[in-house]
């Protein structure tokens, strides 16, 4: 059996009630698991994630789709967040027993009959892509829900799958394959927002930083300190000890300490065990090591 | 699902055949896993270790008494290494989902339950002990198999299960919970064997350090380097990070630096995650973020 992991991003978070129900709508799917769902107010938005192999984890996705844009109109929808459709985005990611290649078909396969039964127009992203211009959500998402009526009649823009119209509700949606992404951010204790604007500039690979950074400096509403927010889009090739140890001297150069780091939502294990090994100078070690890596490969 | 280790003792490896028949009995229920299985024959001892559910471990070790004791006789069983019983002791182990006072729950049950089913007589250790002067093995197996007839005697030491005689063949048993133990060397940039003893010395607790340190100080033959060579015995209490960071500044005092720092055999994936939640600064972390442990826990 496989497990594939599903992120699908809902432009709803100010609603429990309508969250919940669309979580136990795709937790009545047979084989797959809700492992969290978080909201956000302030973004209008709720992420879900969930786990299966192919088969049931299709189902539920489907499920997700049917029930969001039932409840979810983006025509009366403000959010921090910029989102292009109901359902904004729905990336599949192999965790164990399946490949990035499996997860470009079944992205490619849902896109298809997302498309098909709810008359959805769809861009395929990241590994999923089918140019390079779409391969990164930004670019597709460009414009956003406002200006997708324009943007799907440009010939570069005709979607992947569906018509080249927006759903008059439910907008557009992104489906992709990608690998698992770490949400880190970095507290700095420092009201300052240029210094978390300037380390941002400096880490992300957007302006000359790590290849598999993205990152933005935002003041904490409240707390009164500035927030150097990241997502990490490859840990095994940009770690978190080292994106970490950066921001660390960057904010030193401006007299300014870490206060704390936060991941959101779910990390890898090995992303963590990567740092340990960073900071222990552990010789010679072997994830085989990690007793609960031990006991699942010997299942 | 919970995850707990046990790692029983045998008086026996000599025989590998038997040995063998025995990890066969273990692996044949379902929802144990033998991670490992160790002999020495001058010790004529072997180390398991198992983990699973609490409800299939009981049963995996019940089976482990009962092959033992068919087949193993201390009457004429001579080793270099201490030993009261056939099975000499059996700690079980909190890895995941399970705390210390559930694991002090099952070593109490299948203490009942070995005394009863086998007639042995029972003492309770470490942290499932009775009273104070039972916690530690070594206090227990005084006098050893030869001694116990006289000792289960003394009302000092009237078994906590079974009967106040030894059991014929099988002698007694030992049965208790405790931490993992972690095997954790940090080598020095530098030959100087005073270095590394000085150090060990001042991290170790029976010379006054961290309570939950054993330590030496040896040389590396060959690679012409000291090494700080350390069992940790509750990485929750007396973390690997902070031991590292107290020897490398240490270290510095004598103008040495670490080399490097190396887990032998196995460690829980929880002691690599404290360092990585101390060195990254991790606030309001859980473990339950931990891709791997939300997958399991919701299976």
């Amino acid at each position: 059996m496989a497990i594939i992991e599903s992120v699908p991003n809902i432009s709803e978070g100010r609603r429990p009630e309508v969250v919940a129900a669309i979580a136990d709508a795709v937790r009545a799917v047979a084989g797959v698991r809700v492992l969290d769902v978080q909201s956000d107010a302030a973004h209008h938005r709720s992420v879900f994630t969930l786990a299966g192999d192919r088969g049931p984890l299709k189902l539920a996705v489907l499920r997700l789709y049917e029930e969001s844009l039932k409840v979810i109109d983006l025509r009366s929808h403000q959010g921090e967040h910029p989102r292009l459709g109901a359902v904004d985005v729905c990336p599949f990611i192999p965790i164990e027993g399946a490949t990035m290649t499996d997860c470009v078909d079944l992205a490619r396969e849902v896109a298809a009959e997302v498309a098909a039964t709810f008359n959805l127009p769809v861009y395929l992203y990241e590994e999923a892509a089918s140019i390079p211009a779409r391969r990164h959500l930004e670019d597709i998402r460009r414009g956003e829900f406002e200006g997708l009526a324009a943007r799907l009649q440009q010939p570069d823009w005709k979607p992947d799958f569906g018509p080249a119209a927006p759903h008059a509700s439910a907008g557009a949606t992104v489906i992709g394959a990608r690998m698992p992404l770490i949400a880190y951010n970095i507290n700095l204790a420092t009201d300052r927002l240029d210094v978390a604007k300037k380390i941002a500039a400096g880490i992300r690979m957007s302006s000359g930083g790590f290849r598999f950074v993205k990152a933005m400096g935002i003041t904490l509403d409240g707390r009164g300190v500035v927030q150097v927010s990241m997502n990490l889009t490859n840990y095994e090739k940009t770690p978190i000890f080292r994106v970490f140890e950066v921001v660390k001297r960057e904010a030193a150069r401006y007299g300014v300490t870490v206060l704390e780091s936060e991941i959101v939502g779910l990390v890898p294990s090995a992303a963590l065990t990567q740092a340990a090994e960073f900071y222990l100078q552990l010789a010679g070690f072997s994830g085989d090591q990690v007793l609960e890596n031990k006991l699942r490969s010997s299942e």
